[in-house]
């Protein structure tokens, strides 16, 4: 998967924020190294910045550690919310120590904001409070509440302070539920936090464009095999790599943002990291194009349908 | 398909209430009987109860042939809303002269209770008030809001006359929202009208084993092959006729009320259709029993699960 994958997202990135939670879990130094020597080796073109997955035996130690392997992130997957989280958290706020080392050798929180037990639904609202929590107690703890798909998770993330940002995927800008349920059951629709209502796909939409540094891109590209998607239990995770800057063109220009797509994708994140910003552009240009039905063994978002824009 | 399936419900049901959007849909008299002598060959035991789907080209004349054939029922499905209904009708209340056939001939109607174009999971309610003034207008016209799945649907049907019922299956007294995207994506769990919030399941449980006789089974079992289900464009419909009755005897015995079962499957539905109570009896035992994987081709409802009632 990796071979077929990564070299996708190499052509249009210079750079991705590599997820921990792959089968077996990033959760060491070691298994930092390990996994970015395959991801060079996969696709030597493209910069992985690597996280761990923080879990409930993550230590001081283990953070400090994988810091200096390189990671910049620790991401925190809240148990059983999302693919491959059964060994997730399940109780956030049982991991202060553990933020506490975050915060002083300067790695990113990366939240997957939802909270197990409640109605699909209501997992990212009903996670809001504990955002609010672990922000107000580490203020120069810098954290990502990630893809999120409700106004109110956007309106909570505004009224924090700088060190809370927010990522935005390409496909919650185009689906909502409806895209998912509404018709046919339509698992390469399917992810997690799952889409939520029009209303909130318009205000993700309006986000996006505002300009707020606090919004900016994260794909959460996802690649699944089409026998994990279309089977009695489907993964959740929607795959854009090859389709997502077009996708961005196009909606941008729905929104009368064109201007505003270079801060969302490559400015606001980069500077929220501390990163400089990437060397080179990317052209992408309007000229309609098919999206082709499949990569290797994995369905994208928008398979066969045309977009307007085209990377170059 | 009918082969495999007419015969399970055989085991079970001493009569069915045959649903007309079938591939070639059942709109005419001629149809209601080819399809009655298909059933009764694939199931000799069985009473096939025949409807017809409602169209925009549907006459006075279809309903009173359709009637003279033999069927008791008409079907209204919105277009789009559910499986084979991109050919439904699009405005439901542009049928007021069929209605008014139908009340004549004491036909009732039966309505896929949603409205198309709004978003999923507001359907139901949207529809309620073209339920209310179709009702209104004809208070002699017998009319089921089939396979309830809101509170407020329910609340809405006990509002109206005694003219006004509602079914209520069985995959909704033990599905919500949740079961279908709330963790991996099920394809076998995802039905229309879509399962809601646990607190409308709580809630159709409350009506099921009420006693209201406004409120009775409606199985809406529906089968697909596993290649309809598990596949990139899911068809909607749960399987649930050999288990029905044994899963019903444990919801109502989680719910205290066992001695409403018998009224809830087999008495208020035909006493609305005007129908006599079935001879014989079937014998539900407590004992546990696995339910086999798969039926031919088609996944049941808790395939593989342990039930603690049986039919013997």
């Amino acid at each position: 998967m990796l071979q077929d994958v990564a070299p996708l997202t190499a052509q249009h990135f210079a750079r991705a924020l590599v997820m921990p939670n792959t089968r077996a879990p990033i959760t060491t130094a070691g298994a930092v190294v390990r996994y970015r020597d395959e991801i060079l080796a996969a696709a030597p073109g493209l910069c992985p910045l690597m996280t761990i997955k923080l879990m409930a035996s993550t230590t001081e130690e283990t953070v400090w550690a994988a810091r200096s392997a390189g990671a910049i992130a620790g991401k925190l997957y809240p148990q059983g919310v999302t693919t491959n989280s059964q060994d997730g958290v399940s109780d956030p706020l049982s991991l202060m120590h553990v933020y506490a080392a975050m915060e002083r050798c300067e790695m990113v929180l990366c939240l997957h904001g939802e909270t197990p037990g409640e109605f699909c639904l209501t997992r990212e609202v009903a996670f809001l409070e504990t955002l609010q929590t672990i922000a107000g107690a580490f203020p120069n703890l810098k954290i990502v509440l990630e893809h999120v798909t409700t106004q109110v998770a956007c309106w909570a993330v505004r009224d924090l302070g700088p060190n809370v940002a927010a990522t935005i995927t390409v496909h919650h800008l185009v689906l909502t539920l409806d895209d998912v349920i509404g018709d046919n059951l339509r698992p390469h629709h399917f992810c997690k936090p799952v889409p939520k209502t029009p209303q909130d796909r318009d205000a993700l939409r309006d986000w996006a464009t505002s300009g707020d540094p606090k919004f900016f891109l994260g794909t959460d590209s996802a690649p699944h095999a089409v026998t994990a998607k279309e089977c009695a239990e489907g993964c959740a995770g929607v795959f854009t790599a090859p389709i997502a800057m077009a996708l961005l063109a196009e909606v941008f220009e729905q929104e009368n943002a064109l201007d505003r797509l270079e801060a969302f994708t490559s400015e606001f994140g980069a500077r929220f990291y501390g990163l400089e910003a990437n060397e080179g552009t990317l052209d992408l240009v309007r000229e309609p194009w098919t999206v082709p039905p499949i990569f290797g063994q994995v369905i994208p978002l928008w398979a066969g349908r045309e977009l307007s824009w085209r990377v170059l």
